[in-house]
């Protein structure tokens, strides 16, 4: 099963690894412990949606990018296991599964 | 403060509204109690991850597909009410924010 959470944490800790900032420096931007950001970036607790945006506020990220960030990664989870949901025994199913795992 | 619960939960609620079925039908299907599930379309709940899942498949919407209809909402929001970040003091940042806003 695909958890937001842990999708949100990749997300998260890719930004804070890509601008080559440490889980204490961006902890105490946003104010929260240095132990639970670690546990949020990797997917083992969920953050509120006030610790959320506070996390997004340290990383200098507006929500909508770790939003988009998120869903990129979901939906290339959801091609490479999940089948199409519409018309799933139809003819072209097994095609068009190929075609959507390979997009 | 945008808050990703609010915006989660419009997104399931406009689905919901959209394929024409009642919180129970979806809460039954979602195996969440009509209250809670009612509580996280308002906003006033943050859905666990498990939870979202659950829901995501009672309304036969992939997880990412909401997660693009979170992100559109929140980047019109931001665009409306949140100014540009960067060079925010530069002598284009005034026409910049106006071009944002009517984007």
């Amino acid at each position: 099963m695909l958890l937001l959470r842990q999708v949100i944490g990749e997300t998260l800790r890719a930004r804070r690894l890509g601008q080559q900032r440490t889980l204490r420096e961006v902890s105490t931007a946003a104010r929260v412990s240095l132990g639970y950001l670690s546990e949020i970036e990797r997917g083992q607790k969920e953050a509120s949606s006030e610790l959320l945006a506070s996390i997004c506020g340290a990383l200098g990220a507006p929500l909508s990018d770790v939003l988009s960030d998120a869903r990129d990664t979901v939906r290339m989870d959801e091609s490479a296991g999940i089948p199409v949901l519409d018309d799933i025994d139809g003819p072209q199913a097994a095609l068009r599964g190929r075609v959507v795992a390979a997009a």
